[in-house]
């Protein structure tokens, strides 16, 4: 008899995400531009841990307490952070051995409201391989959480979403029955073509040119720039997925 | 100078409605298995009124009043409801000059959700040539709301919403900055060259499968069943938009 498939599940936006649903589940948080690039960077930069807050009072607090602070609202660094949201940002000189207090507009906000599932991780393009390869390891229920722009849904982390999704049904180990899922896909094998082209047209690609802030983009979109999957021990983020 | 275009918007789902955002707009409701299919074929065949309600025990108390009542949740008729959901309930014989009171699980409670906007209409592929020809007579904003299931994204109506949006795009009267609009016209774009075949794989196909539901889905993806576009008149569903 085959074994059962394990569910699959793609939460668009977070006022879309069920907690009850996922205290089992692996969460895997996409927040592609910037955070959770950012976050990749910074550990494959040699990052001890990072420690995500949702709120700029408590990033300012951490602040005065001595801690190096990135710190963003709507793609501007606050005035009291060390630094901002690009990965740029998190050089090795920078970041190397360190502890990071993390706070940004949408994606530090949804690893707090996942605190309830059963393991949750960082996701990008930057570490795809290693995830989806220790995610298909792994006997559990995975959901991909897109943090979206400030609670709506965006093109950038659902085509993300999809190809994650994508290198997951392949190994015929998953199944879904979410329509959310089978929308990412479909939208994933239109992007997979011309993936910067594709992000170009997106909202927030716009928000960010706007901006002049974007200038990661292109890096953001690479795929395997590290193995390391974050994960949330204990409320930090720290590199050893074991 | 050429004239500013309007703005068009498709919401995902019930969470991610932004009522304040949309008080002079025009906003689509679309739930087409089966809520806006049934309401458009209820028209078609002569009905004069239908009242929404979105609780059960509204509907029950308008059936004690002798109204003809059409009820139910998750694809089962109400007991105490003269008929459920599908479109062929709606026949010429029950309906033709009849008001009916109306209550699904999704549809009619969105109707209520959108009640603060400028006018309010119901979009399904049944009425879709005359539904977008007069959207694009009006000089106002859109925003296609689709009802999704439980709360959820769906395909079903996500894909009806796509195909609005590719034909009010296509006038070139409109712009969109919303990501959920372009992720629609790129579903529309896959699921337009098969669309029945499209829908089979979603959710809710499934859903009405199970429960031995779904012989109506082939007559909810056909287009142009008829001209009208009920509109919402002082809490009443009415069929003269005018």
């Amino acid at each position: 008899m085959p074994m059962d498939k394990r569910n699959l599940e793609i939460c668009l936006s977070p006022l879309l995400y069920e907690p009850e649903c996922h205290k089992e589940s692996i969460v895997v948080i996409i927040d592609i531009l910037r955070a959770t690039s950012a976050i990749c960077t910074a550990f494959a930069h040699g990052a001890q841990s990072i420690i995500p807050v949702a709120g700029i009072e408590e990033a300012r607090e951490y602040k005065s307490q001595g801690y190096l602070v990135a710190a963003e609202r709507d793609g501007f660094v606050l005035d009291f952070a060390d630094f901002g949201n690009s990965p740029f940002n998190f050089t090795r000189e920078r970041v190397k051995g360190k502890t990071i207090v993390y706070s940004t507009t949408n994606g530090t906000g949804i690893i707090k409201q996942a605190g309830s599932a059963g393991v949750i991780v960082i996701g990008s393009f930057l570490n795809i391989s290693s995830l989806t390869g220790w995610l298909i390891e792994q006997e559990r229920e995975v959901v991909l959480f897109c943090a979206g722009w400030k609670n709506r849904f965006n093109l950038e982390d659902t085509i993300c979403a999809g190809a994650i999704a994508s290198r997951l049904m392949s190994s015929s180990l998953y199944s879904t029955i979410c329509d959310s899922t089978l929308a990412a896909l479909d939208l994933w094998s239109i992007a997979r073509t011309d993936l910067p082209g594709y992000i170009e047209k997106s909202a927030h690609r716009s928000r960010l040119r706007e901006k002049g802030l974007d200038d990661c983009i292109e890096f953001c979109l690479t795929e395997d720039y590290t193995e390391i999957i974050p994960v949330i021990k204990d409320g930090v983020l720290v590199n050893n997925i074991l």
